[in-house]
């Protein structure tokens, strides 16, 4: 079979007492629409999960990525794990399932770094789980990181939406059927976080004018290339109502807004810094690209509230595309058959549009 | 004319300069249906708007609040200012109307305190025309609790909803033709702040458990008292994913836990500490009453997001029925007729609710 030029996919199989496997295998048909994807998992554990929901695929071995078209009936999956997962039942935390879902990210990373892979969209893993199998932390991102040795890195939320403002959370599902989706202007916005995953107290030490001007860099790059035109992005303020002329905090003026300006400077569109109640509504209407939020809070409830299921994870700043679903392993409904598999396929949708442009 | 037994309702001008009295005069015809509504502010600057929007009403001077039923055709205006206010332009910051602001204000909470009037409703002020006109105060609340000698209060914001929880949205806009809409169930949701006008920097100090504990109880008093059943209540998180179980924060183990397990006891139907994120889709899908937010954004990102002009701000803690507007002045628009009145009218269809049943 001929090489496609269409992007070389992996999937990782996540926390397979979750709902990795199932979203993986009801969306598989989908998947194939926007490239080339191989799973990199457990055979054993794949095949089990396709005779649970009836899922008449055939798992086939295969040792690297696959480059030539795939089908919606045979999904190619890597043996990415040594370890025994035939004990790990639904919604419990496992040590083999913990340690298997780090072992398919790092064989994962070793193929796109290897070059027989183009991107990666990941299912999700469980903190607990990893823990158990005694690998302390606290995500993904930091994981990839790590196995990068970056330094520099950022974590966006990304959401498709149509073009009717009205109707943000509408996605791109009116244009499924076209086979030549690549081509379409991608509408759609995201959120980048100045700080993540830290106590709200420790937030304050790590907002400087540099970590803002550098996720807004990272977000403007990374839309940039999603939008394929100058994105319009806007940075809110750490304080109810920017502080208010200075009446509730500072730091809009001493640390943001002289991130701002020098963004400005380097040919950015940015404006800001925004109190954040009033600048999510805007995003909600349509009128800018990308937010920057300074911690956790502040971007990710409105953006769950917006995008809901139609949320993507996109790491920025590694030096390949990584993509994931914006959802836990809801062990709470894993082996139901009921887990929305939006998630993934928006996810696989945007890896797909990013490895295509690099 | 006969003492009805309706809601005798103060509606406050506001800032002169800002849409106030757009939204009083646009909105009367609505007002009337609620209860027996006067205004408190300025006969004059009353006048000269109404004749600018080319709208036939008879201003009336009255000397305290009507208690016979009102008409589509005259509103009665209580002179609660004797600054000039002739000189006051739209959209402009003016010592004469920031102070007209606070006066109309005082002459209200007089009003109600003498028993002249049952409830409070305001139309927005502006800081910086307060402070113009020398009164340096964050907002209404701050001064209401000032002239009423309360220390114990809050803000909650309130939003109307009906009952499909796939539309949170919609209000009960389709049950504004009852004439008997105060016998119907009121169905809605709303958020109560432990802290508020303050740098994030200095939420932490003030969320105590004492706090949290005491807002958990005004919010749940209140939504007894306008959805007349127990409500359901959820509290929010401080940290990120609620700390994930001690990994960024332990603020919701030591501080916040402790707080809904005493009002448990107490008898209120509540839960948490959630992580916002993942909290405030579930008041979006009808499944909470109350969220109890710890600080600002936490509680108006969402919260505007969610319901947009049909917000309502509803004061805790008074010794009577106070709404406002969940909106500022809008100097931007102001004099230009095209304010939005929904606001004013829930704020005032609530005020109506709490006092008649006081």
């Amino acid at each position: 079979m001929q090489r496609s030029n269409r992007p070389r996919l992996l999937v990782t199989l996540g926390d397979v007492a979750g709902i990795g496997p199932e979203i993986v295998l009801r969306g598989w048909p989908e998947l194939i629409r926007f490239g080339v994807p191989t799973v990199v998992g457990d055979v054993a554990s794949l095949r089990r999960q396709a005779r649970l929901f009836r899922l008449p695929y055939r798992i086939e071995p295969v040792a690297h990525a696959v480059s030539d078209s795939v089908t919606d009936t045979v999904i190619p999956c890597i043996q990415a794990t040594e370890r025994d997962l035939q004990a790990v039942d639904f919604g419990q935390v496992h040590p083999a399932a913990g340690g298997a879902a780090y072992d398919f990210l790092c064989r994962a990373v070793a193929e796109v770094q290897t070059g027989h892979a183009d991107a990666i969209v990941t299912a999700p893993i469980n903190k607990a789980a990893l823990a158990a199998a005694g690998l302390t932390y606290p995500g993904h991102t930091e994981i990839l990181a790590e196995l990068c040795g970056v330094q520099r890195f950022a974590m966006m939320l990304f959401a498709c939406r149509n073009h009717d403002p009205a109707a943000p959370g509408d996605g791109l599902s009116s244009r499924s059927a076209s086979t030549d989706w690549q081509s379409e202007t991608l509408n759609g916005w995201g959120v980048a976080h100045v700080t993540l995953h830290v106590r709200l107290r420790d937030i304050f030490e790590r907002i400087t004018t540099p970590a803002v001007l550098e996720k807004t860099e990272l977000l403007g790059h990374l839309l940039q290339r999603l939008l394929r035109r100058p994105p319009r992005l806007a940075v809110c303020a750490l304080n109810p109502h920017a502080s208010d002329g200075g009446l509730f905090g500072d730091e809009e003026d001493r640390i943001i807004r002289p991130a701002i300006e020098e963004a400005r400077r380097r040919g950015w569109e940015v404006t800001g810094p925004w109190p954040a109640d009033t600048l999510f509504p805007r995003a909600a209407r349509g009128e800018v690209d990308g937010i920057v939020a300074m911690y956790h809070d502040q971007g990710h409830i409105p953006f769950k509230l917006l995008a809901g299921f139609r949320a993507v994870n996109v790491t920025l700043g590694l030096p390949f595309v990584r993509t994931s679903v914006a959802h836990g392993t809801g062990y709470d409904i894993a082996g139901r058959g009921v887990a929305d598999v939006t998630s993934l396929i928006e996810a696989t949708r945007v890896a797909a549009r990013l490895a295509q442009i690099r």
